[in-house]
């Protein structure tokens, strides 16, 4: 079942509108991630930041990529301004105030026009959306000040319709694995350092897991391979062609700590400012049900079903799903401190490349 | 049924979508005008536009107001793209190539979603949406090289939801609808004036009426009027209500030459570099049948009549509408050069106000 074909075709966003199923209901945990990713951009700000050398001729164009249409959309964005203002203010006492851009980017079959229409009433900047894979470049040279991103390859946006299930066969295909997502990450930074101006910062956030744990022993891994039993089921069942299932894949590579800055070192246009690792015990609070694991994944996935198995089947899988995740709890629910989350403070390099590493 | 009264309550944008009735696809005559915006802003480019004097950091960034979602939004951008990219490479042989950076914007309601789609693939610059009026700010300050719109009072982009009839019943009216046009004029012209960087040059193109000519009188006037009066022969049969009738109004004013030269002098911020003039005998070639000028009317209108009359009504009113363009083809026919079009490039002054005036 594994696919390590990556193209460039670009998969299905996240479940648009407003309705009960949309990300824009459905997203606790990356609200909390997205918390977490702002304090650290936030601090950031404070510690980090330097207008000196930088000119902004007065203006400060952030970007938002991945940016999906739901509200954490326009959470982080304020705080940021707001810190960026503070900091300004501090350094430059007698300019006028900094002018914001902010750039909303996701695939360009996201939903813009209700993520342009839901754009808060009060906001203190001037926006724009874009639309395109965050894998290629997406703006003029040096033309950003902080991108602000979810480096998730959990997430729909950071996959480009190439599939990978998480069921490591070998030790040569969890080594593929690794290459195809260090390739991506590395393309994905090469792009942002052109865009990104000298001093300029970003924070990912990336979901990992623990040395020594192997994907299908994370809590996600748990739910996707989940899935991929209860599509087996229903192929068995009669209800889904064989082949279908077969030609079916979803995508997913957790990296750990050591391989990540691995891969930022060697790309080399950005030094790791900071670097902050969540286990998963930080989430139990946050912990879901069968249901609300369901309806999560569903966000995230449903365009992909839809497009692969019908319209038709869409109601049926996913009610079979749930079931299968009450079967099974039991082992996600073991399991839930298997998984990390990652937060990197990233400050694109002046010039000279400088690797400066700031554990907690 | 005049209504001075302007708000900033958004227009509805043309008809989205690519259907038989969408602007899409039936804007025959803005693309006449366009072309002649286009071949106007690549002259410009020629003769007048200066890349020593402003700092360009290998980036050129282009905004399309009014952009809409149909075809000839991505016509004049590649041509403008092109005239830049040779001017730029004679007066900067040994430069790394510019990159531009194309913003599109329509009021929020347009339908953003299938101008994404549709960009072109073979698209040689970063693509940008922004929703919003251009009534009013929408990107920082000096952050445009070239906007390219339309000053069409014609279109909803330039329509606030306030409406103007055209029928001037006296001459205190007519100066009331000067008065809001010039303000409108002006607020447009102050907003863009922040946004260009000093030597960026702007293309307006605007429907006019001669010296002497009443609004009433001019093809697009008469176009209106029969309108109206469709809808009072529909009031009279019952079809709709009086009061509801009364309070629609379509906006329109046409400027002169004169009255556009002196509202842009007085604004001060832009220098008239040239300024053109078609009559409309010159796009007799392109003149429309009934059935089509209801289409054209229909693309701009049809968001407005829906949103005032209902749904329901739409058809039946449409219908109506054809029959009464087809009775009074000979009014619309006999005056079609009684209205004209201007094109007007100007350059954003730079510190000093100039107001260097060329004519054709």
């Amino acid at each position: 079942m594994a696919n390590l074909e990556h193209t460039l075709t670009e998969a299905r966003p996240m479940t648009g509108g407003d309705g009960p199923l949309s990300y824009a209901k459905n997203s606790p945990f990356q609200k909390g991630v997205a918390e977490r990713g702002k304090l650290m951009i936030i601090e950031g700000i404070k510690n980090k930041l330097d207008f000196k050398i930088f000119d902004t001729s007065n203006k400060f164009l952030i970007a938002d990529f991945g940016c999906s249409a739901g509200p954490n959309t326009f959470f982080g964005v304020e705080n940021i301004i707001e810190a960026v203002g503070i900091k300004y203010r501090t350094q430059n006492k007698d300019s006028p105030p900094l002018e914001f851009q902010v750039f909303f980017n996701d695939l360009t079959d996201n939903d813009f026009n209700t993520l342009f229409r839901t754009l808060p009433s009060y906001q203190k900047y001037f926006a724009a959306g874009v639309p395109g894979s965050f894998h290629v470049r997406l703006f003029p040279k040096s033309s950003l000040h902080i991108p602000r991103e979810v480096l998730d390859c959990n997430s729909p946006a950071w996959n480009k319709g190439s599939i990978i299930q998480c069921n490591e066969h070998s030790e040569e295909v969890a080594k593929a694995f690794l290459d195809q997502y260090a390739s991506d990450v590395d393309t994905f930074l090469t792009a942002r350092a052109q865009e990104i101006v000298g001093g300029g910062l970003m924070v990912i956030q990336s979901p990992g897991r623990p040395d020594g744990v192997l994907m299908s022993q994370t809590s996600t891994g748990i739910i996707f391979n989940l899935f991929g039993s209860c599509l087996a089921d229903l192929s068995k069942m009669g209800v889904i062609a064989k082949e279908k299932v077969d030609s079916f894949n979803l995508p997913l590579y957790f990296a750990t700590v050591k391989e990540l800055e691995e891969i930022i070192k060697k790309n080399g246009y950005f030094s790791i400012e900071k670097l902050e690792v969540w286990d998963h015990a930080m989430f139990r609070a946050m912990k879901l049900d069968p249901q609300a694991l369901c309806v999560q994944f569903r966000t995230i996935s449903e365009g992909l079903v839809k497009m692969h198995f019908g319209d038709n089947m869409v109601e049926e899988i996913f009610n079979y799903y749930v079931k299968k995740l009450e079967e099974n709890y039991s082992a996600y629910d073991e399991v839930s401190n298997h998984q990390i989350e990652m937060f990197i403070l990233l400050k694109r390099s002046n010039n000279v490349i400088i690797n400066t590493y700031i554990s907690l």
